[in-house]
């Protein structure tokens, strides 16, 4: 048997399972490696063996043998079976007080099953959000683990030193008991489509709506980058913006076909939000708009029909342009704050409806690098929103981005007015002002749903002036007119 | 014992259930009637004992042998474990062959369940939906059934008895195998709430928009309740606008509380919609709306900020009112138009995930009366529309519906403008128009999009010049551009 000399081991070598294997290896750890074919193991040895201190292993016996105590292992294998049966055979081999971590894009109340079933066999189990594709695994995710206090001693100082650093600050923090951590990986990635489609949108907007080119609207990004939006998404959006396709020349973003692919995570926010009452109708829209998108049958029979509605240019009507592109940004900014107004508000209610102590200051402190939707200065600022005893009930109090949404919500206006007038779907954009501006309404519609509710279900209704539940006879007008409930 | 007279039962005599029994007996039916407390089946039969043939039982033994076979009984007892536990226990009394008929609101993934359960025990399972509340249950519900072919020739003619008529015709088909029925009734509550909140928006544009009383908006709703949008909840809207608060003689309207409940249906038909990956983006933001309405703390904070945004009425700018009322019941039209749309295609992809053959025009065709969403010239129409072997991949294709939205669409584009600028929030015309905007689409910025996660995640994309499955090499200027995966 070989020595026990490494303090952490990777289960599953594909690419983010060898990539986070490297960053661990580069930070000074030893780390254990084990594949299901031997194969994989032995070519991150080979190409990367040098980078640091690998202990591979043949089996899920040695693997065990080679770890220090606790022993310590991160699963990075596909969501679903395939991670059940690792933590089965790696309960053969680990004993009680060792540590399970996955590290997979695994659904939350999976996790949640999981920890129960792992704990009660005497081992820790961590679920553990990783953030940042496979560049991030290798050279700094974001990391958002769900465990036991006691697993976070152990585990807590080897993912602070592969985690993204922004200011000298590990984006990592302990999220919270069992699935919490998942659970808040999944919201980040409905912000991140949500935050995607308000950048289509607004290049939407720019590129049929103003007619302008690939490049000049990558100039715009470059610019936005520089501004309130910073973030990796915008750089990246002016990244594929100034690429060109190598066999025709053309704009890279003109080759791609239009289907957005998905693969669940987004899909998930919008279920869970909708589970809890949570109004995510931003991220919503985001994952409808992807799926509408994909739906090529339809869209072709859509384009046979030729619906009828405007297909120009918007008309500008003498304002200058350079200001309808401001316009444009603030829009953009407006419709992504609240998104995540939206996202953290649902991780309050996923908080309370599983007995989590979330911290959404921290939460927002390691989204600043690492992750997808990193972006210093909007996450400084709501990390700092969110700081102290009395955070806000929505990120859209605070004093910051009430300021900002205010002195920015007339041009967000303008923008959903110029692209529905010229026939340009800005559906984020829309549902976003529409959760804005149903949030400051005194008095919403919705008392006329409730009326009609009662009047052909007896779903009762609450009156303004009084408390109780109330009950309108409606089809004997001549008996008394309610009745409380 | 007593002797086999009744040729179908009744289990659970709530509200419901009472007034589905003696539907039932209205109709010539022999009622065997049981409820776990017998002192309501006692109150049933003193009430209205004399309405019909009506065979009380004290117990399910009783009730069980009052029935001809192959027996039939509806349990009409809250969805989940207590129809769990009616189920076993009429399996107990039951002989193979006899029918078991679900009319709560079960989930029709709980209906699947049930009907493989008991169907391997020698019994046939029939989910079926109820649609029309109370009412509807006395005087002529919307029946959707889903089971067996050989379980709806016992079935069939008794619920074609109790359904509610239009021209003659019940309110009722053979929807499709096991949980067919459940499904479709769900997605037409989808639909309901979808119906109720853009009725919701028209009110809100008349009240806040124009400063239009209650009582002016009750006489435009009886207005249009005469035209293409004539329907149940049309009507009720003008008649809750009518109403008068006896107490404060206020518009009732304005004595009730903004906050819509809901139970569960319309939460379902968007979950199960991001399943499939079915766009049902209008129905989501009814949900959502719903949900904001009713999230008390969080707007009463909202209103202590006092958050920036326009609070006036819509400048019509010379306009006739006329008129833009007019543009209201084009944008109402159109909105409600599109969830339908995307409600009937949920069907579709609901039919083709779990195998159901479902006739749309059938479905539309018992909708047209009797249920919650009941309007008969939309239903005919659409009735028409998916009649016959080629019916259109969105009931936007069909002539009618394309023609009538292209005529609107301009008048739907002028409210939402005129809201937005008013800050009026329109949740559901405004995704309605995107949905629009979208299908309508010949390219979707979810280009930018795919580019976006190919270039931080290695998702791949397929090229518009030639089929494949590509990645580039972004971080790699020198290589060779693109891989085919």
């Amino acid at each position: 048997m070989a020595e026990a000399t490494a303090n952490i081991g990777v289960i599953g070598l594909a690419a983010m399972g060898s990539n986070l294997a490297r960053n661990l290896a580069h930070h000074g750890n030893t780390v254990a490696l084990f594949n299901r074919h031997y194969s994989r193991t032995e070519k991150l040895m080979e190409e990367h063996g040098t980078e640091g201190a690998f202990v591979p292993a043949r089996t899920l016996e040695e693997f065990a043998a080679s770890l220090k105590r606790p022993r310590t292992a991160i699963i990075m294998v596909k969501a679903g079976g395939p991670t059940d049966a690792v933590i089965e055979q790696l309960e053969e081999v680990f004993e009680p007080g060792d540590i399970i971590v996955d590290g997979g894009n695994s659904f939350f109340k999976d996790t949640i099953r999981r920890e129960k079933e792992v704990r009660a066999k005497g081992f820790h189990f961590v679920g553990c959000g990783v953030s940042g594709g496979e560049e991030g695994a290798l050279n700094g995710p974001s990391l958002m683990p769900g465990g036991t206090a006691e697993s976070w001693k152990t585990l807590g100082p080897i993912l602070e030193s592969i985690a993204a650093k922004v200011n000298g600050e590990p984006c990592v923090t302990h999220i919270g008991t069992d699935g919490a951590g998942h659970f808040v990986k999944m919201v980040h990635n409905g912000i991140e489509y949500a935050d995607m489609q308000v950048i289509g949108e607004a290049y939407d907007i720019l590129r049929r709506g103003l007619g302008m080119t690939a490049e000049e609207i990558a100039g715009v990004f470059d610019e936005w980058d520089k501004g309130d939006l910073d973030s990796y998404l915008i750089e990246i959006t002016a990244e594929v913006l100034h690429h060109r396709d190598a066999a025709t020349g053309k704009p890279f973003v003109d080759v791609v076909v239009d289907h957005a692919g998905m693969k669940g995570t987004g899909t998930w926010t919008v279920q869970t939000g909708l589970e809890f009452g949570s109004p995510v109708a931003s991220i919503g829209e985001a994952v409808f708009a992807r799926a509408l998108s994909s739906h090529g049958e339809l869209r072709e029979a859509a384009q046979r029909e030729n619906l009828a509605g405007p297909d120009r240019t918007i008309d500008l009507g003498g304002e200058d342009r350079a200001a309808f592109v401001e316009d444009v940004r603030r829009a953009l900014f407006a419709s992504k704050v609240v998104a995540y107004a939206q996202g953290l508000n649902e991780i309050q209610d996923g908080a309370k409806e599983y007995g989590w102590d979330i911290d959404l200051s921290e939460v927002a402190r390691i989204w600043r690098g690492g992750c997808i939707i990193r972006a210093q200065f909007l996450l400084d600022r709501i990390t700092e929103a969110f700081k102290g005893d009395n955070p806000p009930a929505s990120l859209l109090f605070d004093p910051y981005f009430e300021r900002i949404i205010g002195e920015s919500q007339d041009a967000w206006r303008r923008v959903i007015v110029k692209a529905v007038e010229a026939g340009i779907p800005t559906p984020v954009f829309s549902s976003s002002l529409a959760y804005y501006d149903g949030l400051r309404s005194k008095r919403l519609p919705t008392a006329l749903t409730q009326s009609q509710r009662d009047l052909f279900g007896a779903h009762t209704y609450g009156r303004v002036d009084k408390p109780g539940v109330f009950h309108t006879l409606w089809a004997e007008p001549g008996k008394p007119e309610e009745q409380q409930g």
